[in-house]
């Protein structure tokens, strides 16, 4: 019953046994071997892009903060949701990797941007000249951090008021194939042809060991992002261990079975909560991740019987009156089971 | 008729002569003269602080921006108002000093942070451990870019929140002279009595030609502060041409006699201002620069007659309805004159 | 017969096998699992060092950059030698990550400083005050990338100079096991004893999948650290998988058996290459690499059978005169056979 | 008797007497007022290039660092020589502004780079493609640190290896109008003729209070300078001020006439120490500067009365025997008058 997030679970085992197939002998490091070519290839298919730059990278972090300082200048403004991961659970790393740019925060629903807060956020800043930051890029989580989901539509949107004020659109996209399979549309669909110039294509939290693929559309940016990848010290010299992965991820859609059987779990686990008396959702459940509140004294039943998840916002506590409503943010994997979730509702209850 | 800014005025004769009389012969260079020593003796003497550091440099934005990263850690918040001069008028320079500092903006009214609001945004910063950005430290602007004047007490009530968080105190004072003569107070009493730890002492604005004193109540953290103006570029070769302006300006209570005529105007531009039918004051008239709103009739007639400031917000028009209410923001310095207010006045009514 | 480098090869079966364990059921991420506290544990008596803190990353140049960031200021040089990792084979990595840190760089033969050449750098650095880059920190790597080996008393030797000038001093040692079996002495004796004060400790090069330990032997550095590292997106979420291959890699000695193999093929290889006529080592053989010359017409016969290996340096050509002397870096690991160089060798000859 | 450098003399009466004229009324601030607009005039007409933008800073770490960042990315490599400002006198400016460049370092006598060694430098850098920092850009100061001038022949000999590998070229030019003087040529043929695409004009240490033109010959990079500049705190609100040194400093030609008069005095300075027995030049005399060894004994009764200036290097002592032959370096400036230079002699004597 662990629901703290989909980053407690392991490898899916695909993933572990092509990273025993690829331990054959030598190869070329730092991704001049043929299966970290074979997965340039494959991402081009699946985003029917057949210009586009793969890179590999072993964390999420990573592939923002890189994508971040391709895309926009120092000096340049990053336009994202106030809950976006690159503000609240990256250390600074965007501040970092772009030499200091400032991210201006954006609000909405469920950790979606309101397009008109968007487009107001990025009308007012620059116009003082050279005395502000300048206006430098826009960045769309999809899945959010709030488990919500933007349908292709809604990135266009997004995107087009960047393309008005000609900003390049980066998504984080930790939980792309989650999103991906709530919104049943193409890669395509969610990205290019929506306007997203680079995307953060997650591994990790959905099955893989370790593995995130930056996608740029736009090829003339990939060379700096090379760079900025090696200067960073994120790019692999026994490439092919990160480039297995993905192979096995993308094989068979494996992608998107994994990511499927999650939003299914995240969804069985919300109907589960909304049954219980008293108990309601935070945000909708539209990928993989359930935010519900519910009474304190179920919190205290379930995470004694030993389910793990964090109560949501951080600070509250399971001390006091046992009716008051705790929120939690139940996050579920590829590796989630049915059984897991009946167990841990019948604690709630 | 020009109360676009402090800064469209040239520097007081005082200053002018000042430069002319260091003039004389070789001196060393970069801060070793006795000129520049003097000047550090009379600001520990004025400040009640005879172990302080001083430092010059020819910006403020230098000033501030060398202090934030002097007082906090790239990882580290700077908490400040969300209309702080750190925030949107340096375009990233305390981001850019501090190597990716986020600043974290605290609401208030007329651009004061508001104690409760600063201690949520302080609490609530960092306590995701390893995944945020840490809490770093907190600028108060005095005065504020509203034109408001934060009490003694009310710098202390904020440095004691800081304080019970661990975190250093700098005090953007661009305008100090205008806030210290408004508060009545001594200007132990509004620095490191009320917890200042680092205070950017504005020359520039009242009356010389280019000079800030950085202010460092606690030496320790003055031999950083040197080597980063030094890599900043911010140290003069010719230091004493620096020196004399502020040693001019602290001669014979020149700094408070300006900042006074300065607050004067202001108050007597913000008398009229409200005895105009339709006008009111959008912030109150503490210090030196006045914000209200008139018709836009009002601002026609004196734009045309030559009058020069800023609409407030920017993205106003003059064009269109006559009985419109615009705001504006009118600043006076130590060059204004009764006669230019008069006379703007007549062609507002 | 692949010599072009030791992150050509795979990983050991072991090192397989502990990821395929460490893959049951959910864990804590970002290092909190039993795992990753085991590795430190175990590290901790591998170097008599209780107090370490242990923190894992998966390449080399995080390892080195992150360490040279804890260790030294912006403005602080680093000294290092020449034809170190970080001065050529890093695209500014330390650079990067110190904020502007300059590399003061040392001569020696077989890439190793001269510790008169060392104290010479240090004591020329910073005579300017303020006005030059001060002296930062020193670093160390071991073994080099000539193939050459400190023995502790030379490190302690260069440990001592910069003690004296109250720098610290970091080791490279993304070949530390092959420096170590060389060298013939304890860990502890090679690092802390020697004088070093962070320890880059390799495991991808000697065997793992990509996993280096940052051994910081005094833990008040280790909270920075651990920002910078998240910072840096160098924080991996699923931690178990690089704390499971260094757990294999210090079960039953690995390490140190894979290093032991590794130098003994470089040594074969290195005896049989001295054996051909006009063939001579261009550096000593002391770890695992080869840094040998010989006829042009030995390379086109080598590569054309197949062989991968770099010329050293990379500008020189093939073309030409069949009985010129190019030399060649040939680098064994733990996956090179003894058949393999035998191959090499008779393709040589 | 000072000679400690060119930045111990004052401003020239033209200078100030201009401070005293711009000091009229209010005038836009930040550069928009036309004095402003005159200098940029005066030197597109001086350096007969119509198109070139130029911003004032007040340091020639400032001009030189902002320089480098908008002619080079992150990971660019600096050539310089090896005793350039940039290099040894800016405490790691330039790695500051750039966000972490390498400089690499050229040697060469006088302080200017051999061309050969340019080359060899350029080509050796970058070859190991992502793995190494790649070609930036090349810096030559003229006139040098050792006092010597290259000609433009000679500078359009760097900037053709420049070219050859598409490097831009910036001319660190604090004391540019020394070069000039002595060279016998125009600005243009020093500058862009001679491939130089930004110079940093000094005016500082030739009878300026603190003001540098950065003189962008190429215009797009020019809005990049802006921001870079605001960002680093350097863009004065009172910018009449930096306008004005510049304005009197380019009429009538008096940038020129007291540079030629700082070459005279170094002539007669150099002419006088060389007809001491015993004294030799340690580099050419060719702008405003004299590096010249003469006895321990001459430097003891010059500095006992009172003459100011550095041994060279510093780490040389008065104490020990009168007869070893210490170097001195000796700046001449506007300032230095030929009785100075007389009473210096005689006390060598």
């Amino acid at each position: 019953m662990n629901f703290a997030s989909d980053n407690t679970s392991g490898a899916h085992p695909d993933v572990m046994a092509a990273l025993g197939a690829a331990n054959t002998g030598h190869m070329p490091s730092y991704g001049a071997d043929l299966l970290s070519d074979g997965v340039q290839t494959r991402i081009r298919e699946i985003f029917e892009a057949p210009e586009a730059r793969v890179y590999l990278v072993a964390t999420g972090t990573a592939a923002n903060a890189l994508s971040c300082a391709v895309l926009t200048q120092p000096w340049g403004a990053i336009f994202c949701h106030r809950n976006a991961h690159i503000e609240e659970d990256e250390c600074g790393a965007p501040e970092f990797y772009t030499n200091g740019s400032k991210l201006v925060l954006v609000d909405g629903a469920d950790a979606k941007m309101d397009p008109v807060a968007l487009e107001r956020a990025i009308a007012h800043t620059g116009r003082g000249g050279i005395h502000n930051v300048q206006r430098g890029m826009v960045s769309i989580t999809n899945a959010t951090e709030a488990g919500a989901v933007y349908a292709p539509a809604e990135v266009a949107a997004l995107s087009e008021i960047a393309r008005r004020f000609h900003l390049p659109v980066h998504m984080d996209g930790a939980r792309f194939s989650n999103a991906l399979v709530a919104a049943g549309c193409s890669p395509a669909e969610m990205t290019w042809k929506a306007g997203v110039d680079v995307l953060s294509f997650g591994g990790t939290k959905n099955g893989c060991m370790g593995v995130e693929a930056v996608v740029i559309f736009d090829p003339k940016r990939a060379w700096e992002f090379e760079l900025r990848r090696k200067r960073g010290g994120h790019l692999f010299s026994k490439h092919r261990f990160l480039a297995a992965q993905m192979q096995a991820y993308l094989t068979d859609d494996l992608w998107l079975k994994l990511a499927t059987h999650a939003n299914e779990m995240a969804a069985k686990l919300s109907s589960g909560i909304q049954a219980i008396p008293g108990a309601k959702l935070v945000h909708p459940t539209q990928a993989n991740a359930v935010f519900a509140a519910f009474p304190r004294g179920a919190h205290k039943r379930a995470q004694g019987a030993g389910a793990y998840y964090y109560l949501w916002p951080f600070d509250q506590s399971l001390e006091g009156d046992e009716n008051v409503q705790l929120a939690a943010r139940l996050v579920c994997s590829w590796a989630t089971t049915p059984e897991e979730i009946d167990a841990f509702l019948s604690h709630l209850r």
